[in-house]
């Protein structure tokens, strides 16, 4: 069944109205048309986050493609995880997929290497590759586009990509044979090829299959590589010379020599990949770039970002702050990615291939990190592909039984807690945003919270997870009484009352947590006995009651009830104090720090995840204006244009969409159901394309640098909290942030 | 495109004619309607070859099929490839997939435990695998159905199949909870477990995969098991207890409790296999034993063997003689086996899931082994599936570029010398038994022959391949000689006279490597000149001049021109004396004897397959009656109706099929074209089911014991030839072999 609006289905887009303080006159758009010759792609420095612990890579990709065309150093730890880091200098080729921000290293598919002079006699590595050494003064790096010239190779690489397909440009000089070696065996970080396959197909065109385990424990990956000149070939297992045409062995490679150069040797190659066959990887090619040569698809790729990015069409003087907020949202835009073929082939989390089931498949859901901000950005920037996100994970559930968690190519990883599928589910279908059958999103959704793993037994029997029962157990809690909020929500919208009330009962857990003699959120053992000693500041890596984080971190984790929290602290006087120290604290942190909390103000580590509302829970109180100075400072201080510009790992885009919503002026702190909180705009203007045909203009009064917001209108109507509702955003309109006088 | 004949196609079955022998009335058939009553499965017994190295196995299949439910011992070495030696005692379980005496162990897909008392209290090995001991007195192997009592246990196993399905039914006695061990991760020989996935779907059902490499360097496997009883489960990776529904795991397994037994607790289980997907599994599920239970699936195995065994009804008294037949029918009709799934999915040898092509897929072709007299048994037996695997082939073909040599469920396994499925496909063409497009058949025999592999390149170059340039130099020559004159002919029925000529030019190269001196096929240097020293009857295991054998064993291999061999030796005389002393000389050798060389008489080695057409070249000479002797000798010593009872690997069933047409009374000397040689015949009668309609009786008259073949008469007209051609059998009717008085 292809999608169709669900019989029955009643969107609950209109959240924001129970807020009573909304205009309910139809309002209607007054943005300009939108001007796509804006300059907006000049302002994306895929460089940005390569350095420190950013973790992104500077390579070649369209908004959320399969190809993620990046060079690849020798890694030298953690901060490779992305296959490349700022710092290094030596280049082992460029190969197809790549994870932007995580921090755990997988991918690297199907490496190529330009290389003049004999293999055999080459200084290689033990498992075969080349390397050589390069400068970032050769190196340039756009939205759809990557060049690197290589000295000691005489070659420059340029790389663009489709959806489906890496497109490479070899010139060559010099006098050497000019030649590309194919490595399949190739791999890094916790990746490792189980079994590879390369078939000679004729004089241009290679195909084969790269079977991997690593992080994503089976991962099947398909090619066919199409060349615009012919070339003489050289099989290798294990940096030795095969004969033949084909080869299947854990470790191959191929050397396809293209000869002499005279003058210049440009060669062009097309490698289309799939998850699903050979013969889907030849059926993209087919699609995207039969017809294409590099220019043509390069400038497919300019035009698909430009796109892309003019949804959001920024007029300000502070290029630096454009050049921050395109290439945040930029990293937006990279995952989840397109995971089917052009024939809607997709390989399932079954292991299995599947054939087109009548929704676009994606994958690499990050879910811990993207529920906050990245998931609710796609609903303001991408509202079409939402619905296959969600048909996604719905199939996920379908083939396992369990839905996603930390989803990798078709593999659960559960390396994060929670089960954050469902936010992201239940704020799609509050804001209208897919078709999936209501009733089996609830029964997807409720499974999550009813499974025995990860202490949610224990949660269910004890109202929150005991601490020596179970590792990480307050962060946990928190997260699972969050998660159970929104399964409520999705409840009463189904009109199931009884799992309404069973599930609001769960999503309040967070008190039991709450200790009021310390004011910290604690963990409490079995007995319900406080766990001693307690010691806020102390961490050590998964193995407290806090994910990644310590008391501090944690403490405010109550995104859907900020006023309970509140409450907790005894008054909003008491809760600001506790804000204002968390802020102004020392940042030393005891045990054994791990590099994942990063980005520091005071015990605020925006470089890691559960922090990111905290700025806007000012908001709730009547000081939002500290709020307001928090997130500027983080905005300047946590995210440079430079390659070591990001606090922490961009985590598949959460960091970069922090920056996005905290740019524009409003942040998702509940991530379900569309309430956005204000915050302080950076830009003058920024006019926004909703899906919907309608845009909406964001602009700042008065903003003199060291003053706060004051008020704010919606199409001149003063809103009277401080939120702005989805439905609201939707009609477009004016969003003016006047700032006080 | 589903099969149709294509157009312009002109089978050449009339090969026969060209001996100027035959009479060209059209021939009635005379048989009797078939008598499917016939009992003929009580002279299967599945244990022949378990023992010694035979390397059979004894568990429950249909003909052909793709499941092979068995028991497994812990493996001891190269007699354990099957999986199971008759010598054990030990039972790790029952899984789903076994080779039939291959000489290379893998398979052993999915195993199944039944077991008492705690699983994390009992002895395992470090596998977690449990073992329990068993009595040869309390097993029952028939075909299509196996069972064994385990003591320790208390419990009897019984097994049977549908082609995709595995059929259980465990009978509980005692207090112990009854429970079942699924275990993905286990393997033994050279399979390993790369990743295996376990998800428990519902209180009945289990499914999952397991990937796996190996001899089979690539081989996903699916399944779907469905139990008549709910369980309770407890999933456990390496020996220690996972919680949840699912687990990816690399050595995954799942306890399934069954519960106390009241009295007897009888559980049955249906496991169904895809190689394709969980999804595929489900529909193999669906389609094949939806609505039967352990005993409907008996019958029905039952009724498959009866329907398969009885196209051959044999009518004699001697019991012991009929019991070796049907065994080595029953061992003929294993493999190459289905491999696709009901909807026509297959695992193509590109590594990747394809839909129905429109023919059925098999795998496990053993060609180097069976292209001698299996195939050749199969265009008798069963006509109709010997285009699906013409067509299995040429998918292969177009899968990677190069046709199967030893292929292994999609995959190359390159373990044996030769372009073998040559001799197979023209042999299918000349017969007329495929539609498939002969110039792509051309095509694809020609591009093997023109591979630059294996000394391909050297043996085109100088005409034999020097035995200084490529191991086991003169047994490639001479099988590629071999293919080469399969290649001439298809050349020559497609019209193609350069190519004729060039392969024929080809084929007759084995002239080139007989050193009339010594009477021997001889490795010569790429100088010409003879290697030195020669020792016909030194052997080393691949690493001489010679394939798993030494000089007598590969000097008569020319099955396409034994005439010229003849006029190699100067004279028939001279051939016959040569013959004589490989069949009397001692049977000492020199060097490392591996076990691959048995069953020997002489320096004739019928354990292995080079010598398999041997006996009968006496019937290319004035006499014959020594062949029939051999021919007696050789059924009589190398088979024994006992579990230690082949002489040899049975290699995939070209063991078995040398002794069913032995016992028919005929051979395929030169499998292609169908001319079979002459033999003496075992049985009284036998009478054939050709797939034609037609049915051939094949009787003996005045066999005394001691005396030979006289003359031999077709439909009451003497053969004058010592052959019998296939469109002369197809034609049907009486075959008669007169004894001499």
């Amino acid at each position: 069944m292809r999608k169709t609006l669900y019989a029955g289905l009643t969107p609950l887009i209109t959240l924001g109205l129970l807020m009573g303080c909304v205009s309910t006159d139809t309002e209607q758009s007054v943005a300009t048309i939108q001007d796509s010759q804006a300059d907006v792609l000049k302002y994306v420095d895929p460089l940005i986050g390569t350095g420190g612990h950013g973790h992104t890579f500077p390579g070649a990709l369209v908004p959320f493609g399969m190809v993620q065309l990046s060079p690849d150093n020798p890694s030298k730890g953690w901060d490779w995880t992305s296959g490349y880091h700022y710092s290094d200098d030596t280049l082992l080729g460029f190969s197809h997929t790549h994870l932007s921000g995580t921090g755990v290293g997988d991918m690297l598919d199907i490496l190529v290497m330009p290389f003049r002079g004999d293999y055999s006699q080459r200084d290689k590595d033990e498992k075969g590759r080349i390397f050589t050494s390069y400068s970032h003064d050769d190196e340039v790096a756009e939205a759809g586009y990557y060049a690197l010239t290589l000295p000691e190779e005489q070659v420059k690489a340029e790389l663009t990509a489709t959806t489906r397909t890496g497109v490479h440009r070899y010139s060559f000089a010099g006098q050497q044979d000019a030649q590309l070696l194919l490595d399949l065996g190739y791999a890094q970080n916790y990746d490792k090829a189980l079994m590879t396959f390369i078939r000679v197909e004729d004089e241009k065109t290679i195909s084969g299959y790269r079977i991997s385990g690593g992080w994503a424990k089976y991962q099947p990956l398909y090619f066919v590589a199409r060349f615009d000149q012919p070339f003489r070939h050289q099989l290798y297992q294990q940096g030795e010379p095969v004969e033949g045409v084909h080869l299947q062995a854990e470790q191959g490679q191929v050397v396809l020599n293209f000869g002499q150069p005279e003058g210049e040797k440009v060669v062009e190659a097309k490698v289309a990949l799939s998850y699903v066959s050979i013969n889907g990887a030849r059926d993209n090619l087919q699609a995207e770039v039969a017809n294409l040569d590099f220019d043509g698809a390069r400038a497919k790729a300019k035009q698909a970002w430009q796109q892309q990015l003019v949804k959001f069409q920024v007029e300000d003087e502070n290029n630096e702050a454009k050049t921050k907020f395109y290439t945040a949202l930029y990293h937006s835009f990279i995952a989840p990615q397109v995971f089917h073929d052009v024939n809607g082939g997709y390989f399932g989390a079954d292991g299995s291939a599947h054939s087109d089931p009548g929704y676009g498949r994606y994958s690499l859901f990050s879910l811990w990190d993207t529920f906050r901000a990245l998931h609710p950005l796609l609903t303001i920037s991408d509202p079409q592909r939402v619905d296959d996100m969600i048909y996604s994970m719905l199939g996920f559930y379908d083939e396992v039984g369990l839905l996603p968690s930390w989803e990798l190519m078709g593999n659960e990883t559960d390396v994060m807690i929670g089960y954050h599928a469902v936010p992201v589910i239940v704020d799609a279908y509050l804001k209208g945003l897919t078709t999936v059958d209501p009733q089996r999103l609830f029964a997807a959704v409720k499974t999550s919270a009813m499974q025995n793993r990860f202490g949610i037994d224990l949660y269910r029997e004890y109202g929150y997870i005991p601490s020596e029962l179970e590792v990480e157990a307050v962060s946990k809690t928190l997260e699972y009484a969050f998660d159970d909020w929104a399964i409520a929500q999705l409840a009463k919208a189904l009109g199931k009352d009884d799992e309404y009330d069973y599930f609001m009962g769960r999503s309040q857990s967070y008190r039991t947590l709450f200790d009021a003699s310390t004011g910290f959120m604690r963990g409490k053992d079995k007995q319900g006995d406080w766990v001693t000693p307690f010691n806020p500041v102390y961490v050590e890596h998964r193995n407290t009651d806090y994910t990644e984080a310590n008391a501090w971190q944690y403490t405010f984790f109550v995104p859907h009830e900020v006023e309970g929290l509140i409450e907790l602290f005894g008054s909003e006087q008491n809760f600001i104090a506790k804000l204002d120290e968390l802020f102004t604290t020392s940042s030393e942190m005891e045990g054994d720090v791990s590099p994942d909390i990063s980005g520091l103000i005071g015990q605020y580590a925006h470089g890691n995840e559960p922090v990111h509302h905290v700025a806007y829970l000012y908001a709730f109180t009547d000081q939002k204006w500290k709020g307001e100075a928090r997130i500027k400072e983080i905005r300047d201080t946590m995210y440079q244009a430079q390659p070591d510009g990001l606090a922490g790992n961009d985590d598949v885009g959460q960091m970069s969409a922090w920056y996005v919503f905290s740019a524009l002026g409003f942040y998702p702190v509940n991530p379900v159901g569309g309430d956005y909180i204000l915050g302080t705009p950076q830009f003058d203007e920024v006019l926004i394309q909703l899906g919907n045909g309608n845009s909406l203009r964001v602009r700042k009064e008065n903003d003199r640098g060291d003053n706060y917001v004051d008020k704010v209108y919606l199409n001149g109507q003063p809103l009277e909290a401080q939120s702005i509702s989805h439905s609201q955003l939707l009609k477009g309109g004016e969003l003016l942030f006047r700032f006080a006088d």
